[in-house]
């Protein structure tokens, strides 16, 4: 489809999206979060064809990440930059926020110039989410004050229960797979557990794939080993959606059950929900040893199930032998990034391509998620970009 | 007033500042503190309009932060965001400059490009205005001798004797607070220490404000505990403004004495002067055990003054028993973010809102600062601006 | 000549630069060497006319220092932000790159938006350069299979083998100096050792100034005591240069006879190669007790050269004892910036200034390489620019 009738059809969607924070794909409809992926779509088709889709003249997107990050980190960069906006690391270790500093405070003394803060909070149980709406919540008052000219809205960089940025751009990477997100009704999908030498991964990604597919009529396989776990409340609003769309959600223990004639494979190492919580408890109390000790412990348990592993034996039960091969990244691969891991190296190589493709949706995401925050009626300023016609690169 | 009116009346005062570094309020003449204010006042005004005042298409803005930032950080970045400049920080862990190059070099090396550099060093008594001034006169030889392009600005981001961008942030919220500043012109202002649990903070702020507030016909009780003394020869400044604008400024031990009837009060706990000057030879010889035991001391005698707090029992022998309180935040909140300290949780509640609106002047401030460096007629610049009328964000 | 007239000077060059990394001088013709320099000097009069080369409306350059930099650093900042690009930084500690990720896959990660890589990995010897042909490898897949919409460029920030964003600059500050890169035919510059109180120094500078001034006719003397010779395939490609474009290089293992009647002095510390390789070894093991052993055989080693120390008395024997002095920054200046160095307070002093004016190039070198790779006709995109005439400052 060209680009400007892809604007047309998204001009006929009224958007939900504005001046909203994007922290959960389970608070948008259906119909924004479609509004999402149209507008990812179209900022592509701009890039693809060196149209800049600048809208910012001047302004800030404020990064806060409390963990470590290269993908979503460069994403936000790079959304942020294409929309005309200049990143500003909140850099906490070289802040006074240590110093007794409030995050009411905080959040609006970030904000005096600020469109956007991205923020990823991802380690501690129960915390990362409520830290998201605790800044949402200063910067109503902040705007509703008159301390800030313009409230900056909040993007969800991972949290403890959703890594929307991940999500939307797996289910933007499905969708061109597929063809459709029509065509994704029915299709089976398999979120698995998998093995890894590494412990106390998020539960962020599998919940937010779960939470997401199940919008769009996916038969939806959560296979890990008895003991593994997510947020029970999670997986109680994954089958409300998938019931609602006409898919479902079944837990499966058994890795080979789950793959039968799957049509999608996302094989990813995460922690046990009960073990995060114990993690989150000593990491308040910054219980070194008691957190090396759970380590043991979970790495313990992890090792009796080495057999998590996809490799191409196990791959043969799906469908045509070939089910998509899917992942956020990095991957622990077996005998190329660890000794044994989540991956197959054979596996992971035959996709490897397409893992990437799927990293590369990310940028547009945030871009989506920042323009239809800020613009009421997306399509018209999409629009507008397109008849200026300025070009990104040269004259 | 209109904005363009404000221009208008901008345009019939002669700038001084054009091509000046900022570095003391009391080396600027009053006119062209006045200038500073007006030019940060319209550009907020263009901002409420959503007109962008970018007047760089491209450039650096330098930032060299010798300690820890949030508020002037961020502000720093939204000044030279909102001008179109980039902002590149000198980060002296990741440099070479810890390997004996001097300031001369290093100050040359980082400016082939730049337009501004903004400098925050405070820890050393006798020494951040000084690097500053070094920095100046490299710079100065390098624009003399052809290796620089264009002679970058220097905005001091707080030293160990002034702090200017939060001294002018803190008048201008007052010309807000009380309609102009003329209406100033024998309000009484309390600069008070207060208790802290903490030890070593600057003395720049409480310099700052009584050298700047002592311009303008203010009353000024500078109120500590004996032996809280500030460095002697900013207090001979400010009683020598004070003369001159008409005002007073008194030394008083008494806080109780010195709130009687004022208007405004802005307690701040700092170090004791002969003790900031321990400091700084102990910080020169690297001494830990003796920086330990000094601070031991000095906490010791903070316990002293614990009534030193500011509380609404206190508060009421302030005029209308509703004095203005200013802070530059973060402040220390007793059962807020410490368990005592310089002012009791419901007097900060009270008037936290307006310590966001005092900082929040901050990056316009400092963006008037490298306006009215750069621009020998700002009012001339800012018409053009208002005319062009180039939306910040959208079409 | 008027930048007009270098336009269309450049103009009649066809350029060999177009979508071509900037890997190692030697790899690039003389004529597109020229053109660079070309390049660079007509930004640099835009720059001096205030006029904008800005080509990028929007777009990220990476820097990615796997070792210490202040100048280089800065330089890069400032090529990139006046072709309009924002400079995101790959910091390795904060990324998870540490975990096992492939670089491969990092290359594309951070890519999806970028326009330009710049990569200083100077430590390990025969690992640099290597690194960043890997990185152009997974560029080029990544664009081929259609994740990266642009195959970003690369710049060689100083690798283990060539440093040519210097050696460029330091060419264009002799162009400078003598006239023309004609005039260089025949001119005695001494690449030489000096005595430094630190260790373990790359051999990059050297070795790529002998690499590139070779190219020119220039007639060179490298010196260094003996034990202190640089990696022998570089000596040989120098050598061969030096055949073609009708100068020599001699190796030269003492300092005075070297000096005699030399046009250029370049006295520089570094390690020898023989050291740099046990040296990439025990880095490799990450064995600390080796490296303080080398680190002590090597300084006692050196300390047996402090006479390599270029003083004014040594400088006599040079060309009307007037050699023009040369350094990459920061050097050791004895008495200034260490006790015992690599050259004598008063001839750095001398000097000092036309130091300055050599780093200076960096950033027109850094842009130029950046440009070129970017257009294929340079002259035509830079005559559109002068057209444009869009002011960098003001209106």
């Amino acid at each position: 489809m060209k680009t400007i009738e892809k604007i047309e059809a998204l001009s006929q969607i009224k958007s939900g999206l504005y001046k909203k924070d994007f922290l959960l794909t389970w608070e948008k409809s259906e119909k924004d979060l479609r509004i999402i992926l149209e507008v990812a779509g179209i900022l592509r088709d701009l890039r693809a064809q060196n149209i800049s889709p600048r809208v910012f003249d001047s302004g800030l997107a404020i990064s806060n990440f409390r963990d470590n990050s290269t993908r979503t980190r460069f994403s936000f960069a790079s959304a942020s930059n294409m929309l005309g906006l200049a990143v500003q690391d909140l850099d906490e270790e070289k802040s006074q926020i240590a110093h007794g500093e409030t995050v009411r405070e905080t959040a609006n003394m970030i904000s005096f110039m600020s469109d956007f803060i991205g923020i990823r909070d991802d380690m501690f149980l129960g915390e990362g989410n409520k830290y998201m709406r605790e800044v949402g919540e200063a910067l109503d008052e902040g705007f509703e004050k008159g301390v800030l000219p313009v409230r900056p809205g909040i993007v969800n960089l991972q949290c403890d229960i959703d890594h929307p940025t991940q999500s939307m751009a797996d289910l933007m990477h499905l969708q061109t797979q597929f063809g459709s997100l029509e065509n994704l009704k029915g299709k089976k999908i398999v979120m698995s557990w998998a093995y890894s030498p590494s412990y106390g991964k998020p539960l962020s990604v599998p919940q937010g794939i779960i939470g997401l597919m199940s919008r769009f009529g996916m038969n939806i396989e959560l296979a890990y080993p008895e003991g593994y776990g997510l947020i029970p409340e999670v997986i109680e609003i994954a089958q409300k959606n998938a019931k609602q769309s006409g898919g479902f959600l079944n837990i499966n223990h058994s890795m080979s059950d789950a793959m039968k004639n799957a049509d999608i494979v996302y094989p990813k190492s995460w922690a046990p929900f009960h073990i995060m919580q114990q993690r989150t408890e000593l990491l308040k109390k910054a219980d070194k040893a008691g957190l090396k000790e759970l380590e043991q412990i979970c790495l313990a348990n992890n090792a009796k199930f080495k057999n998590w592993e996809y490799d191409a034996t196990k791959m043969k039960v799906t469908k045509n032998q070939d089910a998509l091969y899917m992942h956020c990244l990095p991957a622990d691969i077996s005998n190329v990034s660890c000794k044994e891991g989540e991956v197959n190296g054979d596996v992971f190589e035959k996709y490897r391509i397409k893992t990437y493709l799927e990293a590369g949706f990310k940028p547009y995401v945030i871009s989506a998620m920042m323009f239809t925050n800020r613009f009421e009626k997306p399509a018209e300023v999409l629009k507008n970009i397109l008849d200026r016609n300025r070009k990104r690169v040269g004259f």
